[in-house]
């Protein structure tokens, strides 16, 4: 299987859409999310359809939105708006509980997937993806997961076991590594964290995992360029093996 | 087994040894060959203590110079005390041919090993490591080879199986991926070239190689970070299946 690779742009949340493009085509993803620093929410029509021509023409699928947060009624119809003219398959979000059956309509009504984004120790939403879990997985099915591993490992969760265990809801991933498996690990390169990511990608393949892998890279904000690169370097090695 | 990975300094061929020296520690090597941009061969005494220094600041094992050119018996003699009072214990090299003797008498004399390095076609002198084999096979054990992998595929030769046919004379390993098995083919990312790193990896294993794999990265001379970023993320994710 070939797996598919992308960006979450929040690591290039520095840069303009126009270079976050450019890089992320140079880094060899073929897919990106984009969060509000490169199409801002309440984007007018035209701008979002520049964007999505930016996108096309970079020869990039712009696959996912997020992560977007959602505190009321009216936000969740802004993200599915939003969503829906930009063309995304999956709106990445963090919707307050309460609003969860709210943002269950509207995925039935726009046919646009919800992935819970999990931040890890310290978010009171949602730490993990389980906490996630447990409160969709008897909506609809197209309300899942986005498993933020990083945040995963920090929580102390195993990536490979919240993958297999809540799989038929992963709807997409944020790969990252993290300095240690406790609140205060922070994103490193690929590699030279605490995660085994040969084992996680064999995980993944052997889960028949097809949605995207996408970068999130919080590190060297400023100048992300080369940590993204032996990140994805990285990845692709190991896929080589895999493949 | 655990590689030793390092950098030719060559590169970074368009940076001072502050920036080359700072730059192969981000990658994550251990090991560097300066190439003359980084230590001139005539440098002075005090010129290759300062560079000894910052290397040894750094962390890095200077384990190398080259490529060197000998086209004559003065140019030998530079070679030889350059790398002497540097500290290196290999010459990566170009003697001219009718040199070779000279060049025995000066590895038994410093102990220092030379290690001719292929540049592939349009290299009158040593297009592949077997044109360097033949003429060093029965001189003394130190004369070897630097095997670039890059120029053995270009002349449409297995990386492979140059290091097992030559493996007692391989002290050095060039590494980079080449576009095209052909004369034209230009250094590109590794992994995204013709090379099968996995394959060649997992040879270097089986043989029990245990010298460095340098990364020689002739593209992007003016920023070549990101390139070679990527490529030391892909050989690291290799190596993370299979050490």
């Amino acid at each position: 299987m070939k797996f598919k690779l992308g960006v979450a742009s929040y690591s290039l949340r520095k840069f303009n859409i126009d270079k976050t493009l450019e890089f992320s085509k140079q880094l060899g993803a073929d897919y990106i999310a984009f969060k509000s620093f490169h199409l801002k929410l309440d984007a007018k029509d035209n701008e979002i359809a520049e964007a999505i021509k930016k996108t096309e023409e970079a020869g990039l699928d712009l696959y996912a939105g997020g992560v977007i947060y959602m505190r009321s009624k009216a936000e969740v119809d802004q993200a599915f708006e939003y969503a829906q003219k930009a063309g995304m398959d999956i709106i990445v979000g963090v919707p307050d509980h309460e609003l969860l059956p709210y943002v269950e309509s509207k995925v039935k009504e726009y046919d646009i997937k919800l992935a819970i984004h999990n931040h890890g120790p310290g978010d009171k939403l949602y730490p993990s993806a389980e906490s996630a879990y447990v409160l969709i997985k008897e909506m609809d099915p197209r309300m899942g997961l986005c498993i933020d591993i990083g945040h995963t490992k920090r929580i102390g969760r195993s990536p490979s076991e919240d993958v297999q265990n809540y799989f038929e809801r992963v709807f997409d991933i944020h790969i990252k590594d993290v300095t240690k498996a406790a609140p205060d690990g922070s994103t490193c390169e690929i590699g030279r964290g605490v995660i085994n990511f040969n084992q996680f990608l064999d995980d993944l393949v052997e889960l028949g995992y097809d949605g995207v892998l996408a970068l999130e890279f919080e590190k060297d904000g400023d100048s992300p360029f080369i940590g993204m690169a032996e990140s994805m370097g990285y990845v692709k090695g190991i896929l080589s093996t895999i493949e």
